[in-house]
């Protein structure tokens, strides 16, 4: 550890009235950019510090009194009645029921209601609009000659008229502020303000040297209830459902030659999450909605830059429609991409972006409470531990693939009572900058085998779900990502199209992993006798897929698992109760299977499985199983292998089990290079610059051997610590 | 309890070489029938004592001789070969891999090969018979051109060359007989043959009293596997599979008009399970197959009463085709239908038959071992727990609906071991008696409210789904039948078809229990609007629907439950993964739940669940959950009630819960009339005899009031005992 100092890389929050502290902190902690944050300003001594300054805009948030005298240039979107059930004679349906009412109101316009519809949920039918009468005052739709004991709803559209960061916060914390509205540039009035809005505000910031877009237009959806026992109503961070309104729809028709309707968006009631498969008409308007993010993010963009300034984008709240890996990212022009992480597979995320520079936001951020609202920088905090666990998620995941910038966000006068917190951000800061140093002399040491995740959205959807790990941990895949982020693997994700178009060629090993029907299983795609065909020659000629949960499963067949020959297991979904299952015996293998490594039947990720694992000829090797079931099984198929997985969870030894999975793959399990032999640490060796970074992914002091090309070496590391060694090949 | 001893009403099992236990036992038990059993004789000295005489026939087993002179009329079914996929170049696939080589014969005539089928599984494509071929010699199907990595199977005629019981109870045993062999009456010449030796069997058993059929024709379907790690590759007690042959295909075609083929049995490998509902065509061919089985049984039946002998028939084995409750039943003309029993819902399957006389075959049959191996008249063995264990079962059934006769079968000579055997089955027998009497002076008392059973199959399966309880009790429904079975309330099994004609007006509660797509459940009869309808009126106007596990499940619609308006809980299939759920408070009510009482999401009966249960307007009263899923709920609706149950585990305590259910259902809950206040007891009041009976279903002593119109009474009961009292009104 001879390494020399290195400053900058780093994004510091300051704040005005701690300008002492600021500066102070800028130099522990090695900043070269000082940003201010939601509730905070930058002083002039700041300003005038000599740092490079990042100023935080969100485009479409901040403009209530434009909003208030643009009502009809609000946000919208469809939303669903409750469904009601008639019983003899007419049905009155109120609109709002269950709905939050101070973040929608109903929009009846003319031709908003040529979008509303009303179905016969019982008989899946579409009314007449005839049939139907909408009162306004009353808010409530009548039908008048319902069939009886029908079921009916009400698609129709509401402006919403509480941008929803701000309600969340709001809320969250207590406040009593003016609700903040979202205005709706798919209005020629509303993108002529903000480009004007835009330039006044470069001109009025000159000190600003980076402007930091909140995203762009459209939030993820979230829509609340009107009850506190079921607030939250829906939230997806990957659907575009918050990106409707009138003219959308029409610009939209005239573009595409067909018409969406509501129910394409409502999809009975389901929304259409990213969890699930989508659908031509999704994809087409995801491209429209693309489209015209690029189109005018491009013209606030080039604002900025014709002012000198740099434009970065955070990725998170009205994300929605940038998409940083449908191909089109780079048409912004965008300079860099922000992204605050808890996990690994969020900074690999950032990672692969095409942008100049990466930056990641770590956490905790400097707020009293954090997630869930638990203490952080307050009494009963321990903020330093917090910022231990992230980066432990987050560096190995930084030992494979580099970003530029690291920074932190929130209040900076929170940290005056952490004196530790200051310390291990200023060690964390050093870690960051020494580790993108040995990645610029070269990529670090990956094994040979090539790793392929195979779902719905492919390269669309790389390493995230929708969202982050609490809200998506019910499904294997994000496990299955935050292992994968930091191994030694070179990992693609692909699509069934882009298996149809030859991308197994390139690949040895493939991943599907999700329940029955879901968007990471495939769903319905399954069907396709192609996809079919491609996947079990890949694995005869000697490819491996890895099957988790109900890989390949769709109805319809003779098999639930389209793939049940290569996996040698199948699932039943009750038509084969009376089938006798394959007794067998369980041969755990430690050569895969690392001491506290398991794969469950039953747990979080195994919620929606519908039916029960089995052999189906017998001649799987089981690794694992509950009761007669069998949860972990490799079956030879040809030159290849299928390997069936009932679930998997993210652990250290899990994921050390997932990496052996991959070498058995490639014929590279008795090849321990550049491995770690302690599987509660990992390590990332770096050619170029002949560097071996040990990490101790554990609460425990670890020692670990480390196999060289030039002999095994022995290291001994304090829990969550990092160890750099020069190593002679 | 001064009740005279009565006799009769009880067959035993003679065994010759015992002629004076026999005589003893009869005169202990109360015996007015002697019976042979599979592998005993009766001698001369048992013939002539004065007692009734039961002989056993399996009318289609017992010809060796005849059928291997005439192989070509063994009984036959369709097999499916194992799948097999296809690499370049032809695909081989040898017929009989994974079948029991003992069990079948491939059928590969030419009628019978006009009936095979290949299939493209990949693509469920049926092949045209130019693009395969099939080598006798070898025993493989040979496709030339295969599309190469799909998977093709074979659907192929095979003849049954073992008798399944006869090779069950071989090879259990490790006998080293001569296989019997099956012979299929369609055919003709093996009617002629039967008829004839039918007439010499009642010729040359002048002593008989009683014929008693092993059943008919067609055994229940029981495919046997080549491995012994998968030796029952298919059992099924309700399924047809086992009465195909060419001529009654071809019988079938012309009566029906239309061609059945392989794959109408086959079903992509899956058969067609009693648990899944049936179609059209299956239908149809259970028709065909009642239809001969009526008229040939007829013939054999009427032989039998040419010569002033009863006809009885066995319901078990080959008792495909009787149908007891297919409303047919009475044609065949039998006197007498004897069903052995280890659960109450048999005992009332067979109370409810409409024929003359009902006779129980008790368990522990005298065999040295019993179910599954374990011991029973043998060392280790206790024979007299066993059979307290199946009387406490069958006992509080035959306490609803009376049958006419009890037995036992085996040998009797290892009772000689068992004094307390001999003493508890007279105690037993006596018991019967009685009840039988108190039966014939007016049925028991039950409650107001009226159950009806709701599920695919309707009357046919009443009581039974396909097969004893320890084959089906991953079925909720089976431990909904036998806690029924002794409860004091009317009970009858409808169909969706029923439901349409107004079944509903006379019942008080439907229960409709199973996972989703199961027969039990009803799979796509839920797409029937009319039957949405129908049901969701019934309880508006005041009727209970009582759902379990997936009630009224099916995909397609904006609700997994077409229910989900009346009983305020769906099922979130993962679709719904990013709807936010309605928390809830539980609130347990211990007028409907005993202390003991439960229901899981998890266990046996909730393997094939898919997904996971939830509020849909947080209106449902919910009675217990397991973390955030609600388990058991009650929901108004209308003057009615939905109520949900995701699982029923049948215990004494949730026997109570159901009863409480059914009563609260009826507005019954506060009237305790005739009812126990120990939920380990039970009790049945007989009015025309002024009777009540009180039974201890528990192997602990139990105290228990009833409630009478006369007053409450306080009784007593060691463990499993019975009670008899008079009432006075």
């Amino acid at each position: 550890m001879s390494e020399e100092k290195k400053k900058g890389c780093f994004t510091l929050p300051g704040e005005a009235g701690y300008e002492k502290l600021t500066l102070e902190m800028a130099k522990k902690w090695g900043a070269d950019v000082i940003r201010d944050s939601d509730g905070t300003v930058l002083s002039d001594e700041i300003l005038d510090a000599g740092y490079g300054i990042y100023s935080t805009i969100c485009i479409i948030r901040d403009h209530n009194e434009w909003a208030k005298k643009n009502q009809d240039k609000l946000q919208q979107c469809f939303l669903m009645s409750e469904p009601r059930t008639a019983v003899e004679g007419p049905l009155i349906i109120h609109l709002m029921d269950g709905y939050f009412e101070e973040q929608f109101r109903v929009n009846d316009g003319e031709n908003a209601m040529s979008y509303w519809q009303v179905f016969d949920r019982t008989t899946e039918e579409l009314l007449d609009t005839g049939e139907w009468s909408y009162d306004a005052e009353s808010g409530n739709v009548t039908l008048a000659s319902p069939k009886a004991f029908h079921t009916y709803t009400v698609n129709f559209m509401a402006y919403r008229i509480w941008e929803e960061i701000s309600m969340y916060n709001h809320t969250t914390n207590n406040w009593n502020k003016e609700h903040l509205m979202q205005i709706d540039p798919m209005y020629p009035e509303t993108r002529e303000y903000l480009l004007g809005w835009m330039k006044d505000w470069c001109e009025s910031h000159p000190a600003t040297t980076v402007v930091r877009f909140t995203s762009m237009f459209y939030n993820f959806v979230w829509i609340w209830g009107s009850d506190e026992r079921c607030r939250n109503l829906f939230t997806d961070w990957g659907s575009y459902d918050f990106t409707v309104s009138e003219r959308a729809l029409d610009e939209f028709e005239k573009k595409y030659g067909y018409r969406m309707t509501a129910e394409d968006f409502i999809n009975q009631g389901r929304l259409h999450v990213t969890h699930m498969p989508g659908n031509k008409r999704k994809a087409d308007w995801m491209e429209f909605i693309n489209d015209f993010v690029i189109s005018l993010g491009k013209q606030l963009i080039d604002i900025v830059h014709s002012y000198g300034k740099k434009a970065y984008v955070f990725y998170d709240d009205s994300w929605v429609g940038i998409e940083p890996y449908n191909g089109r990212f780079e048409e912004f022009g965008f300079d860099g991409l922000i992204k605050c992480v808890f996990s690994g597979y969020e900074a690999r995320l950032c990672a692969g972006v095409k942008v100049e520079t990466h930056e990641l936001r770590l956490h905790p951020y400097l707020f009293p409470v954090g997630l869930g609202g638990a203490p952080t920088f307050m009494e009963g905090g321990d903020p330093t531990l917090e910022a231990k666990k992230y980066w432990n998620s987050v560096r190995r995941a930084l030992l494979r693939e580099p970003v530029q910038r690291i920074g932190l966000g929130g209040y900076l006068h929170l940290v005056q009572d952490f004196p530790d917190f200051c310390d291990y951000i200023e060690q964390v800061a050093d870690e960051f900058r020494t580790i993108a140093g040995f990645h610029k002399e070269g990529a670090p040491y990956s094994i040979r085998t090539k790793v392929a995740v195979l779902h719905y959205w492919g390269k669309l959807r790389s390493w995230t779900l929708s969202g982050h790990f609490h809200e998506t941990y019910m499904n294997d895949l994000i496990h299955i990502n935050e292992a994968l982020s930091g191994l030694p693997v070179d990992v693609s994700f692909i699509s069934f199209e882009d298996v149809k178009n030859g991308a197994l060629s390139n690949v040895d090993v493939v991943i599907n992993a999700g329940f029955a029907g879901s968007a990471w299983s495939g769903g319905d795609v399954w069907k396709d006798a192609e996809v079919v065909e491609k996947l079990t020659r890949f694995v005869y000629e000697g490819g491996t897929f890895i099957g988790v949960n109900e890989p390949s499963a769709v109805e319809g067949y003779d098999t639930f698992f389209r793939l049940a020959n290569v996996l040698g297991v199948d699932e039943d979904t009750g038509a084969k109760l009376c089938h006798g299952k394959w007794t067998f015996e369980v041969e755990r293998d430690a050569k895969i299977m690392p001491e506290g490594s398991f794969v469950a039947k039953t747990g979080q990720t195994a919620e929606y499985r519908k039916g029960v694992p089995y052999l189906t000829d017998g001649k799987a090797r089981v690794l694992a199983a509950e009761g007669t079931v069998p949860t972990f099984t490799v079956n030879r198929f040809g030159k290849g292998c299928g390997v069936y997985l009932a679930t998997f969870e993210k652990t250290t030894e899990n994921t050390r089990m997932l990496l052996n999975l991959i070498r058995m793959a490639g014929g590279e399990l008795e090849n321990d290079l550049y491995l770690t032999d302690n599987v509660y640490t990992e390590c990332a060796y770096y050619p170029g610059s002949g560097k071996l970074v040990v990490i101790n992914n554990s609460d425990q002091p670890q020692k670990t051997g480390v196999q060289t090309k030039s002999g095994r070496v022995e290291v001994s590391l304090e829990p969550y610590a990092t160890k750099m060694l020069a190593i002679t090949e």
